[in-house]
């Protein structure tokens, strides 16, 4: 398994004054139930796509403070010596649940879920957080791209744009469990087994005395990967005759182009008409590789206006998540355990009421209807809760208009969250990030085309079970007699 | 020096098949320049601040292929032996010359200018490019918000936003070097000496019985650090209230409460509610903090609303640049040297004029009027030219629009770039992120407030000798006549 930077300070500060607290009043050994979610969509996409677990287990199990860290500590004359000789023997010890990479995840339903020492708790949500925020938001606009370019080959060109080497490097990882074929970047092709794309840039076209002799030294020394790019001076004057002239004279050698590059320039124009000056020149068999600025709308319209491209090469606009740059993960409290085991629901109650969090820990299943073969909804129960049979009906309702209510008889739930972390210990199955790609791949058939399409999608249910939804109901109630009287 | 993790293989692909190009034909030691620039300011800020030269330069100077990178490399079946044995003792052995880091710094102009093998040139693009575009775009958002905060404490919240944990880390670096006065980021405190603050989360009060017992326990074991958060139940009726109360018990311990935190609701409103409350009970002292996905422009409101509010804390915005979450760095060949040692100037040559790159190596200088002591623009020149003797009149014309010209009298050229290393060996001066971060302020200190607003700043001028200018022209007009007949 890959691992993370693992760095215990890696945490915000007030992380360490609230694990400070609990420790001088002796209450670090407290347990607590937190749960990940996000509140809202990026992008106006109608789902997410999980990814970053692979790091969070590697964060998670490779925690601890070294004798740096806590010299630091001591240093900001804030910390006491009970606590810092707390932290000297500090791991994480805690269970964590956790739906798998690739799923396909929706607002305000628990994605992973944390039960452990409240100063254990504490100290993960920075990282836990910057990680699924990242790598969730990337996958998650890789898999829009991938929808928008259909059976096109898709390859992520992005490196230079990424906020910084690990940024593009694990955003690579993102993309390509989102749906991408391929990558520029090599470290992510070394570490990830992705396949890695790409030929030549302008600099290396003009470091010679002209075009066609760069095209030429460059094929003989990559002659299985040949792809010319034909931008620098002139495309259609100059880059596509010269292509074209090249790829004659390797034919005579048994050598094949394959393919062409456009990087600038009106790319439906120019790949209609390298098309044609290819196809008159006999070389059907060469493709047209396009990059520069896209993204899922300019592919979109690439395509509506018959663009001769088979294959998209995606950088800044998906390594950034350009358009939305930031997916607003939380971490939420949802449970205390008291010395006694009994387990207390807790609530944070907001003034807008699709904020407000769903108390206690919880199951979360995804409801597929047998006769359709599609997922109706994502359905959260409490945690000692258990569903109708398998087979038999069951009623789901909008948890904001509970009036709006549904039958789906003959059901199939799949329960998404698996434990990943027991006691400390990773305790999940290894996958491949082939596998995790192939996932989000079977996630996506559970949904509806209406649901998957790059604008206005139609909204899929998240629902809750009648006692988990009685039991928030209460709670908030409880809260408003407290505070609004 | 804080070193990035450096990787031979974070590179893009088609940097080694061109590299393989130049070893098997070869030309491994063909001698280039590339400089490193950006075209267009993010943000429609009027200036930005470099940031990013300390984890170049240790990437730069610690580069080496591992074994494991060349067995992969192998693995790929398109690179030969004579490529990768000479991959085996690959060091980065060229000069660098580069703007201070906190410098400000404008369009088309060379920040960071490459010297060496072709090869080794090509391999280094995609990471400097890299950590350049992340590094000096969020500076500059922070320089932009830090304009905006005027005298107030700024303080960046973001890590659990980042683009993953190296993009928290580094970011915050550049978040400080843009003028924010410290972090939440435990790490970043110890690794860049940089501030750190913080105090509760919702998650600690909600885990006690109520509010009030919640704020004792904290205050109780963390006296020297008392900001108190307000907003977790409800901020006036319960929060502020018992912000109050135990102040006021605090008092006669001799402990004081600095301050309160709002990170919901109208905090314009709340803060003067706020503030109105701790003032009638002689809490004057009391500090108010303010959160909840800020930026310039909403700092901008708060203030002209007259909101109460001493401290910004600012996350999302700043650690992603939200808006513009991309520098659109680049990194162009500009002079190849032949095997008798002569420099050819290149020129790349795009349909839009703004695009074409200045050949050749340059001397970039500050020109600063002596009678103002305000720089009236940024200068350029061929590498072996003269300027005019300092103090003497001096030149500017429009590069576009070279009619529009003006006489600078009694100017100080201050050349903005310098060696930084020296045949593959760092030979620059050390430099603290404290020096950084004063050096942006004097650089800022050069330009007119009308070129620092928010909205619709006044244009910095960076113009070209009539040297550099005459050269751009004749080889435009060269290209044209080869390929546009």
């Amino acid at each position: 398994m890959e691992r993370a930077r693992v760095n215990a300070l890696h945490t915000d500060l007030y992380q360490l004054n609230m694990m400070q607290t609990y420790v001088n009043k002796g209450l670090k050994n407290k347990r607590v139930v937190f749960d990940m979610f996000f509140r809202k969509l990026p992008f106006g996409n109608g789902y997410a796509v999980f990814a970053g677990l692979e790091n969070i287990i590697a964060y998670l199990t490779g925690l601890e403070f070294t004798s740096e860290d806590l010299e630091y500590l001591a240093s900001l004359g804030s910390f006491n010596a009970e606590f810092l000789e707390e932290l000297k023997n500090f791991r994480f010890s805690g269970d964590v649940f956790c739906v798998k990479e690739g799923e396909v995840i929706f607002p305000n339903e628990p994605i992973l879920t944390v039960e452990t020492r409240m100063i254990e708790a504490l100290l993960v949500e920075t990282a836990l957080l910057n990680i699924f925020n990242h790598e969730t938001l990337i996958a998650t606009k890789a898999a829009r791209i991938r929808h928008v370019a259909g059976d096109k080959r898709l390859v992520e060109f992005g490196a230079r744009r990424g906020h910084g080497l690990c940024a593009s490097l694990y955003g690579t990882r993102a993309t390509y469990i989102g749906g991408f074929d391929g990558t520029s970047l090599v470290e992510a092709g070394k570490r990830f087994d992705i396949p890695v794309v790409g030929t030549m840039s302008h600099a290396f076209i003009q470091s010679f005395d002209n075009e066609i002799e760069a095209f030429r030294a460059y094929s003989e020394e990559n002659k299985d990967n040949i792809i010319l790019l034909v931008d620098t001076f002139n495309t259609l004057k100059s880059g596509v005759p010269n292509a074209i002239k090249v790829a004659r004279e390797l034919e005579k050698q048994g050598v094949k182009v394959k393919g062409i590059r456009l990087d600038s320039g009106d790319l439906a124009y120019l790949s209609k008409e390298s098309r044609r000056m290819l196809d008159e020149n006999g070389l059907q068999e060469i493709k047209i590789v396009a990059s520069s600025d896209l993204d899922e709308n300019v592919i979109h319209d690439l395509k509506h206006q018959g663009a001769e491209i088979d294959m998209y090469a995606v950088g800044t606009r998906v390594i950034t998540a350009f358009d939305q740059p930031a997916l607003g993960g939380v971490y939420k409290l949802v449970e205390v355990i008291d010395s006694e085991g009994v387990r207390i629901p807790k609530i944070k109650v907001s003034d807008n009421i699709e904020k407000i969090v769903l108390p206690g820990r919880k199951k979360l299943y995804r409801i597929v209807n047998r006769s359709t073969g599609k997922a109706e909804a994502d359905y959260i129960t409490r945690y000692d809760e258990e569903l109708p049979e398998e087979g038999e009906n069951l009623l789901l309702f909008d948890p904001f208009q509970p009036w709006k209510q549904k039958t789906v008889l003959a059901y199939r739930a799949m329960e998404l969250q698996e434990q990943v972390i027991d006691r400390g210990k990773w305790c999940g199955s290894p996958r491949t990030l082939e596998q995790i790609r192939k996932h989000r791949e079977a996630s996506l058939e559970l949904l509806w085309d209406e649901q998957k399409r790059k604008s206005n999608p139609q909204e899929y249910y998240v629902d809750l079970s009648f006692k988990l939804w009685s039991l928030k109901r209460k709670m908030i109630e409880d809260k408003r007699k407290q505070y609004n009287n």
